[in-house]
């Protein structure tokens, strides 16, 4: 398949030193200067395609490092990847940010990286670092870089204030390509968040927001969740300039396993109506387009030989998978060995915080009762509802055990400010509690739960660990993810993870948690930049108007 | 017009600073932050389009400097170019490209440049200067600078010999974007064309070539020559990545004011039946992508307000045209005064030796004939055929005045070597002499004719102006064309450069030279890559070997 001119014809493909020398019609001799043939292989009745290309993912949201990430992504036919290290450095800054591009050497598969823009998403939480201007000029510099990542503090970059604005004046400067994130931003805004340099976004769009976005000039990149045939169909019809992708974003370690990555939100856009040519192109040539990867993203001279065979093109499976022309994958086998990474000793101590003891789930009050604010978490969406309760007072502390409520508090955990919020949740667990240090975007330690004994004892087998997921009921452990490195993402690989993550699943089930997307829901409840009301180390947080609330309202 | 998606559709375009602000539907109103509406202007009637961008050509060719260039262009609707400064590189090297750069600067058409890559084309001429891998990394430095431009001896590059592999290998490393030049380059040798880096083509192609230009991820630069209904419906239907420009190469002063520039070629392409919108995609936004402007090409939020308008995108003429959002033609006319530009002295004083005299216009030889070399002119082609001819001898030297034939000598003019080639040519003139300084690529002085008296004064004239062409007959000036910058181009405007010409032009007519491009045939008999037997000043060149060969054959 040519990705370039959109056609599908019988051809040899010559490789020679990696890169493709040339392509000739089926019936004619491949006459190039100097290649000995050293292998042929017969792909009669297999397509070949460009090896795929991930042109928006976050690789820590699938909780491994790059090794065990590659052996899960190589055989699914993704060479390429243009990684946000975004969450590791929240919690490491640059040395994060290094530990991936290190970890990334020798794989067969090409991991670029963006600089994280907004580490921290919002000076309401405490993060392990920070990355600024000074930093952002330094990481331009590195080769593995191609971009600066999701600006997602479009507020910042319109009024022209704050840190997000000096990093994304600082990347356009230095004459980077700029990755946005701009959900539902439309009209005057969208355009000035354009014009100030931000040329792409890949947050959820509407039909009428995917063409707003083609029309302005945008690289449109759909993830999963953005998938509707109507979208499909007319953001088809507009991307006549290469400007429409197909991304991943996060995919979590057991859907990786079960439905696959970049293959699948192809497979499901093919579903759902777009024409299997033009979705490969968005896979393939449009995303190395993106980013100036002239070497990739189609079979054609001088292009790295990232090769995949496919049976079918609405079907696509990568049954042969060539990184460099060499075969690595087969029939979604590694057949390769992958090298070793060891991280650094660094990496696995970023949990700096004894375990809080079960004293500290108690929300000293004063009087009978309270009108507190609450988290009100919905089913089907991260987002959560701000909502106030009369509250009774018992012992001098809030009685939110007698009412149905989990107490959750978020500790810093990077060793720098000490700080602990606090925050009370309807619709999360009935029974036990949680502790997670995989909690965006500043991943401190968040432990929510029904009982001051479980939490406490969940936060211990997490902070213990080193960083992870814990469910505890009644002195029970449920189920347990460990994550040691830098606390979000483990040194094994994404099927033992996703092994665990499932045991961790099922125990916030046993735990009453229902939800579409129920680990992500808890991992979101401290983000600051998601609404409504959410709760960070430093207390809760009201979302729209950007400020820390106090829980109690009036004594 | 939406360039980006293809579209028209009415719209408010608001301008900032420069700049698109943002382009709203005709319905909605422009809620653009710190935006005050200066001036509106009411486009009703018109398409905006964008300012077109020729991708490839060589200013020089318009004989003319950077300013009277713009103001040829401009009222026409392009406002960038990149422009190989070949010729004017040929002459004065770095300085010359310099002296364009400067030129260039402040106008309001936005000159970016590309490093010449063949100066010399070979080494069977001698030229000004020599541009070689260090000039070219210096070169590639410079904030104008785009790109390599056209790697013309694609023999160096297939064998990886000599200074062009030396000059492409360091434009490589340097991730320079290089632009090709592969007449009837096919299979194994243009895929390896292709992997050593070159991608792009700008000379005459077949439906076929085209086809394999395209499939193999070149950048396919139409123009003038190439433009065919066949070519043109087979490049448009696989231009799927932007990899399809116009372009115009190669614009004579007399040419642009009779028929335009990439205007002319735009309209020419569309009444050929290229689809309007996919035409002026194909001179707006395809080539500004080829060169990563993303900053144009397009009239969107964040892009300079290079805007057009014009009454109709089939029959396309620039009715108002706007650089950064300022008015600067109107109804083709300039509205805007240029800045005035000096060249420097050293520009002046390229013809570096004295008026050769008549006896330099002498072919010495012994016995009573010789077996000679001919250049036979063809009527339609700048290409010439080597034929051999038996001459009689007179008073020691070659007869050439009775049997028709015209003696050419060429004179090496920069200072350097003091070098004289000589060769006779049959189907050029059939009276008096001609002489010229625009002799492609050394731009050496090319004497031609029938009379050593008419060759001697016609030289003279020439070298006395500091470079040009003239045409003598019987001691009379005919016709003349001042050429004193480098000896190739004038510092006055192209109407008045093209009158000058017209006085030539029909001095060669008058003088029996027949020919459908006879300027380009006298001025490329000097170019030793343009088949089949050439003259420079080491002698005739066999250009099909690559070697100089002996004028007479035998004694």
């Amino acid at each position: 398949m040519n990705a370039l001119t959109a056609e599908t014809y019988a051809a040899h493909v010559t490789i020679a030193e990696g890169v493709v020398a040339a392509v000739a019609g089926a019936q004619e001799s491949v006459p190039v200067r100097d290649a000995r043939a050293w292998d042929v292989l017969d792909g009669s009745g297999y397509f070949a395609v460009p090896a795929l290309v991930d042109a928006h993912l976050h690789i820590e949201s699938s909780m491994v490092l790059p090794p065990a990430f590659a052996a899960a992504v190589v055989p699914r036919g993704i060479l390429t990847v243009i990684a946000d290290p975004h969450e590791i450095a929240n919690v490491m800054g640059l040395h994060g940010i290094r530990l991936m591009a290190e970890a990334a050497r020798g794989l067969p598969l090409d991991v670029f990286l963006q600089v994280p823009s907004c580490v921290p998403a919002t000076d309401l939480e405490t993060s392990g670092a920070e990355i600024g201007p000074e930093e952002i000029r330094e990481l331009l510099g590195w080769e593995e870089i191609l971009a600066l990542g999701e600006v997602m503090d479009f507020n910042a970059v319109l009024t022209g204030q704050g840190r997000a604005a000096e990093v994304l004046a600082a990347a356009v400067e230095h004459g980077a390509i700029v990755e946005g994130h701009a959900p539902n931003l439309t009209g005057g805004d969208l355009a000035a968040y354009i014009a100030a340099g931000v040329t792409s976004d890949h947050t959820f769009v509407t039909p009428e927001l995917a063409e707003e976005r083609l029309r302005a000039g945008m690289t449109l990149q759909l993830q999963l969740k953005t998938l509707a045939p109507e979208t499909i169909r007319r953001a088809s019809a507009l991307a006549k300039s290469l400007n429409l992708c197909l991304v991943t974003d996060d995919v979590m370690p057991d859907d990786l396993v079960r439905t696959g990555h970049l293959d699948h939100v192809l497979r499901t856009a093919i579903r759902m109506g777009m024409d299997p040519i033009e979705a490969i192109r968005a896979v393939t040539i449009a995303p190395a387009m993106r980013f100036g990867l002239t070497d990739r993203g189609a079979i054609a001279p001088g292009r790295w030989a990232h090769i995949v065979l496919t049976k079918s093109l609405e079907d696509f499976r990568a049954d042969y998978v060539f990184h460099a022309g060499r075969l690595v994958a087969k029939d979604g086998e590694l057949v390769v060995p992958l090298p070793k990474y060891e991280p650094p000793e660094e990496a696995r101590s970023t949990v700096r915080i004894p375990p809080p003891a079960t004293d500290r789930f108690r929300l000293p009050a004063r009087g009978r009762s309270v009108t507190a604010r609450i988290i009100q978490m919905r089913r089907e969406s991260t987002y959560t509802e701000a909502r106030t309760e009369r509250l009774p007072v018992k012992d001098g502390a809030i009685d939110w055990e007698s009412s149905n409520l989990c107490l959750a508090a978020v500790f810093e955990r990077h060793g720098r400010a000490g700080t602990v919020g606090y925050g009370l949740v309807r619709g999360a667990l009935r029974d036990g509690a949680v502790a997670m240090t995989w909690a965006h975007d500043s991943h401190n330690l968040l432990v929510l739960g029904r009982s001051p004994a479980d939490m406490a004892q969940a936060a211990r087998w997490v902070v213990e660990t080193g960083g992870g997921m814990a469910a505890v009921r009644g002195g029970e452990l449920l189920g347990s993810v460990r994550l040691p490195i830098a606390g979000i993402v483990s040194e094994r690989s994404v099927p033992e993870v996703a092994e665990e993550l499932g045991t961790f699943r099922r125990a916030l089930t046993t735990l009453g948690f229902t939800h579409t997307s129920p680990i992500m829901a808890l991992g979101v409840l401290t983000l600051p930049v998601s609404p409504e009301l959410k709760l960070t180390d430093l207390g809760l947080v009201d979302v729209t108007r950007g400020v820390i609330v106090p829980l109690i309202m009036e004594g």
